[in-house]
């Protein structure tokens, strides 16, 4: 089986794609825009999520559990976010299937047909304001701070594998608090634990910022967020943390007393990541071989490969890979011996640089009698004879020298994508040649953003926090400007 | 607010949902027969999964995702399988809502109808068999082991916190196999995983058997499962494991080619556990002061409970606490100091009752200038003075003697609650006045076992592994039987 992959300069969108079949991480299914994630994706989902819960955790939240299913007149109740979510629903109309009298199979059965449809959840506000109604009083029941893991569905018209699927998985972390302080300060915390999260483990570098009244959660009253950039030059939204303000608590009636027993609204935020992250992951790093994995997600950070002529070289090596694995769990290191002798090691090479393993190891039975393996990078492709002495030891500082570089090359990628532009010209030009973020000035309106989206595509991606304070005029209209703001082409 | 629990021997029904609303495991929600499964209870729910998930990849699974939705078609594909579940299909018919023209709110688009409606998974070996077409060519491609963590839906009309609920929690495991023999293996294999993680993990005893053709799985060739016996005599089935034959690869059509190149339809299983595994943890081991807990899947293992007069005496306590809890954490003891000051201990020992923490410490200046502390077991209730002297491992030995006695309590229970019968007039008389497990002759026909249900409610539970040889007759017809089966009434 060919698992040629598109190169990324001859067709971007067929490379990603190519990738994300070829290495195993998804499938398309049987059901429009939804896909199948397959083991090796999964598993690489299992160590983000699982990242991520540890610092939720740390951050003092818990995980619950909210119904699959929303009353659509719940969805209703908050008029922005109806307006943002009613065009998307798949609708629960009918409980029950019956054979058709007519003989023409199973059927919907008519007469089991909902007095009010449910909303499969495209984002659980609604449901859960519904129920913070019955768990805050008063404000020793506050904060409440709730996350949970689960799915979503929002009917996109396009939809591309991990990056806009109609399901997703996500994490969505609903919190209530007393004050508004206390709220933005929540909204902020989660915000750095998404941009640690990216940078530290995806390492992915990203710009933190809010969204512009355009680009807002439809029931928001500031959407802050995190943006990477892609190697086509276009931007990323990964994740993103709303402060909700009282928008919530109104429309379901959650108040609480105060230590004065006044009653007000209670504060609300929302923040959340989803399998897109997959996407950003393979967009963001890999290479015309296939996936390059960061080290700390990938499911296997080391491949071990056997190479012999003779049965009697291959039980050498086996016990010596034995000793490696032992010592490679001790630190923690995920290692793979495969000495499946169905496939070539030639064939096997290409196999796990698909894959993105970080580091594969070739254990030689020429090479063991000078105490040495062959040692081969994943980022750079480097190969170097390595020292069996503590080998453990030089894997696991390899392993976060991978990580460091790969952090680093997207880093100065990103770095080299912000470009400044102060007219029109140069404004459309870096759009059309370069690619990347552009800071340009904006007089702040929505209808400008339109237009510019209009014009160019580009939208504005985020206003950086602690932006500084600079006096310009508005790369489209001229009108007077005190920031610059960061437009791209997105996904 | 009143946190007194109705009797068990009063209504154990109600017993049940006062534990559980009240010890915070669950809520009930807006939408009808879905709950809201609240952070004490998902926290159990994690303890459990993660556990499980364990077991599964010790025995060579591994995780993945399959769609939410399944067409309609796809599940009429397996005859079996589409009569038993499409009484109860959550069915998805449109995509989009909009606003009323005629003003009365938001409504469901008619113009944004599917084409072919998708059904909301009950359970997912339709989706995932026609991926496994995919998948599957020849030999070399087998086995798939493959489980997923998910939500399903079905359409109860009468449902009862975690035991049965329209939407609930679970997993499942779909493998597909060369032969018939590996199949069974694997159906077995899974069953046992299940009885030891019911016993060593929830101290739940289990019986393992095979159902009747009755209480199949629909598409099934043989349904193999766990009985555990709860605490008013009725049988609740705790997991389920499929041996699915070739039925769901003739329906999709997923052959594959032998090492001599003939091709054969691949052979299945399928296993499952859900959330109602919390609903037998709270039902076998609580009492009438609420939960009790088996220490390995309590979220909170220790309590510490702070009691003192003046400020100096807390200082004191403070000290002394912060070196046990750091002693506990070193052994992974999951502990809690308590110190809140808003709650007197009184109200606070009742509180860790109700939610069946194992062991709770209450650290007394007076008793810390003896060098003790008092230690109470949640299971007896029994209370003691003990050294803080190497605490953390008198701790870690209790608590396994607490899991050990709840364990044996249970199974005590269970085992004095397998009674023979040998007449009609027994058999009833067991199931109305003694409850539990009834061991007794069965001619084998689904007619008779129907006749049963009609007259006494009670089902059989299962044919019991190794089942002795035993000549006998028929409790209700009288015919010829050759092995005892086990009734009983049952959730």
């Amino acid at each position: 089986m060919s698992k040629v992959i598109t190169p990324r300069d001859t067709d971007y969108s067929q490379w990603y794609n190519d990738i994300i079949l070829k290495a195993g991480l998804a499938d398309y299914s049987a059901v429009r825009g939804c896909m199948v994630i397959k083991p090796y994706g999964f598993a690489l989902w299992e160590h983000m999520r699982d990242q991520l819960d540890r610092m939720f955790k740390e951050t003092g939240h818990q995980n619950a559990y909210f119904p699959l299913f929303i009353p659509k007149s719940f969805l209703s109740k908050e008029a922005a976010h109806v307006e943002g979510f009613a065009k998307e629903c798949a609708v629960v109309t009918h409980y029950r299937l019956k054979n058709d009298p007519e003989g023409t199979g199973i059927i919907v059965d008519p007469e089991a047909k909902l007095e009010e449809e449910l909303i499969v959840r495209p984002t659980s506000e609604t449901i859960i304001w519904n129920t913070y109604k019955t768990w805050i009083q008063s404000y020793r029941d506050l904060p409440v701070k709730v996350n949970q893991w689960c799915n979503v569905v929002r009917w996109e018209m396009r939809t591309r594998l991990f990056l806009r699927t109609t399901e997703f998985l996500w994490q969505e972390g609903h919190t209530a608090h007393a004050t508004s302080e206390e709220a933005i300060d929540e909204t902020v915390q989660m915000l750095n634990v998404y941009a640690q999260f990216a940078e530290e483990w995806m390492a992915l570098p990203v710009v933190k910022g809010v969204k512009s009244a355009n680009e807002r959660f439809a029931g928001a009253v500031d959407t802050y967020c995190i943006e990477a950039m892609m190697q086509d030059g276009k931007a990323l939204q990964a994740g993103t943390s709303h402060f909700l303000g009282q928008n919530f608590a109104k429309a379901f009636e959650v108040q609480f007393a105060d230590k004065q027993n006044k009653l007000d609204y209670v504060w609300a935020t929302s923040w959340g990541v989803s399998t897109r992250l997959l996407g950003a992951l393979v967009m963001a790093h890999s290479d015309d071989d296939g996936l390059v994995l960061p080290p700390k997600l990938a499911p296997i950070q080391v491949v071990i490969i056997p190479i012999f002529r003779e049965a009697s070289q291959k039980k050498i090596i086996d016990e010596k890979v034995k000793e490696f694995c032992a010592d490679f769990k001790a630190r923690e290191i995920r290692v793979v011996y495969d000495e499946d002798d169905s496939n070539r090691p030639g064939w096997k090479f290409a196999e796990y640089e698909l894959k993105g393993v970080p580091v594969r190891i070739a254990v030689g039975a020429r090479d063991l009698e000078n105490s040495s393996v062959e040692v081969a990078r994943r980022d750079t492709k480097e190969k170097m004879s390595v020292s069996v002495e503590g080998l453990a030891d030089t894997i696991a500082l390899l392993l976060s020298h991978i990580q460091e570089n790969i952090y680093q090359k997207a880093m100065a990628y990103r770095d080299s994508h912000i470009t400044r532009a102060d007219t029109w010209e140069e404004f459309v030009d870096i759009l059309e040649t370069k690619g990347g973020f552009v800071s340009a000035h904006w007089d702040g309106t929505s209808e400008t953003e339109d237009q510019i989206k209009e014009l160019t595509k580009a939208t504005i991606r985020c206003i950086p926090l602690n932006n500084p304070v600079e006096e310009g005029k508005c790369i489209l209209t001229g009108k007077k400007s005190t920031e610059r703001v960061l437009f791209a082409r997105a996904y």
